[in-house]
């Protein structure tokens, strides 16, 4: 089968792939749509140090599931982290931080981005019959945005600035603006801004807007640069959230977190299930959020698209 | 009259200094004993970009006092943070983040490593007469480890961790232990280890305990180093109170950051009045932590000495 193989940090298409058959307790699924994200783009560069099949967004369809057979035939989306169920985390119902989880295209596990794929059948959520395929595959990203506000309590008064108007940044505006919480959005491109114009949600330019004057920042640059921006933007006691992969070692301005006593909340993974519910609820539409479509075996030249100013997301076909 | 003038990051001992006149609203202080602290240390390397008198630990006993003539002859300790009481967060409570604030000795304010020195009658606590001037001169410290408990919940079940003994891990501890959490500290010296002994608080060498396992991590090493070890050392979805003055550019490993979900809460001045109460009360004694005595005009030499491997308090006589 064809996929995208990534080994030392090097992605190319292969066309002979073996097929991957389902371990105990998995299902295969036939891919339908895959997203290319920030992590995918970082792993380019060496994050994570993965070597596999690339790929964790996706919406697909279970082929086979030999210990659940109802699954076949149905769409489904999944959750990414492939938990132990014995660790203390997953004792404690934190199986997200697993001690020794895979995580899909990312840590010890193939990914998705292949025609076909494995992932245990627990880890699938289905996808109900309104929701595209085209906003199902936004699933991963969207519970993404909505951990944020499973970690923190946003309040109507609350003045939120989200640093970067990305994919990531859009979703998580979105997210936030049904809070009712005073939101602003700095964009750099203009895309990014149409897209925000046309659900109402105020933006603006880097530089632009007060410092020191949010109670809370998300930082959703995929840049270290955008720490950085988002210390200067928070208020003394404020909080800032990190949402981007960045890399291990990045300059950080310690000094500004202590004496303005702010609070560093770092955020990954999200509630899918929820996330899904969104999607079905009609609460948020992602699909002006796709930018391009392209074949499995023209990934290369998907990735260059994704690595373009300011695009939205790139979906591969299945 | 003698002081201590720190000029372009380098310290030096003046005699000819003219003495201060309080403003409206101050009150001059007679310099009993002054504590030399790691900001003190860390602005020799220039951070706070401060000249001026330095110091801001001290007890010292009121000389005059224009506004507030009940105070003249008593001994008292101080808020080091004079705010403006008009801004948003004077406003709103949190003074110690006045936006146009002088902080003795630090910002804009000349500070206490002096005869004498001026600081608004409203910053002063009245030391009541069983605390001794070499337990009150400590109350700065003690309320900047009182933050932390003010800052964060800390329950009887979370396993806890401070790194770093010198005088503020010390008191961190100290402040910490009475909570009843499991508590550790790694101490790097012979002398720290003693004293944590002999309170009956568990410590640690670096690099023994466990990774990944502590609900709560309290940096106080003064060094950047000290965050690198924090993440290693809390938990996923764990805190990270940063108490150390650091420089503006440190190296941070925000990915763990993000893939663990850490908070990261900096954390600064404390309650004051709080710390003159335990001290009053006895709820801690912190006279054991002094290091050694210098009069004023020997303050290089208590420089010198306050940067030595495991050295506690350093006090400079008034």
């Amino acid at each position: 089968m064809i996929g995208v193989l990534l080994e030392g940090g090097t992605p190319s298409v292969r066309r002979n792939l073996s097929d991957p058959r389902p371990g105990r307790g998995e299902a295969l699924v036939g891919l339908r749509l895959a997203g290319i994200c920030g992590t995918d783009r970082a792993m380019l560069g060496g994050y994570a140090e993965f070597s596999g099949i690339m790929g964790h967004e996706f919406v697909g369809e279970v082929l086979e599931a030999p210990g659940s057979p109802d699954w076949v035939g149905q769409r489904g989306v999944g959750r990414i982290t492939i938990s132990c169920g014995a660790c203390r985390p997953c004792r404690q119902g934190r199986a997200g931080h697993c001690e020794s989880r895979c995580v899909l295209g990312i840590r010890a596990k193939d990914g998705v981005f292949a025609e076909r794929f494995c992932l245990p059948a627990v880890n699938l959520i289905a996808v109900p019959e309104p929701v595209s395929d085209e906003a199902a595959v936004f699933a991963e990203p969207l519970a993404a945005a909505l951990r944020i506000v499973e970690q923190v309590r946003v309040r109507e008064s609350d003045r939120v600035l989200v640093i970067g108007a990305g994919c990531l940044g859009q979703l998580a505006a979105r997210v936030l603006a049904q809070s009712g919480c005073r939101l602003q959005v700095v964009a750099r491109h203009e895309k990014q801004r149409s897209a925000l114009e046309a659900l109402g949600i105020s933006w603006i330019v880097e530089g632009e807007g007060q410092t020191k004057a949010y109670d809370l920042v998300v930082e959703a640059t995929g840049s270290p640069r955008g720490f950085e921006s988002a210390l200067q933007r928070v208020r003394p006691e404020g909080m800032v959230v990190l949402k981007s992969s960045l890399p291990a070692k990045t300059q950080a301005d310690l000094s500004t977190v202590v004496v303005n006593e702010i609070t560093v909340l770092g955020s990954r993974c999200g509630p899918m299930d929820r996330a899904v519910r969104w999607l079905a609820e009609g609460k948020i539409d992602p699909t002006d959020l796709i930018d391009a479509r392209f074949p499995l075996q023209e990934a290369s030249a998907a990735f260059v698209r994704a690595a373009a100013p300011g695009a939205f997301k790139v979906l591969l076909n299945g």
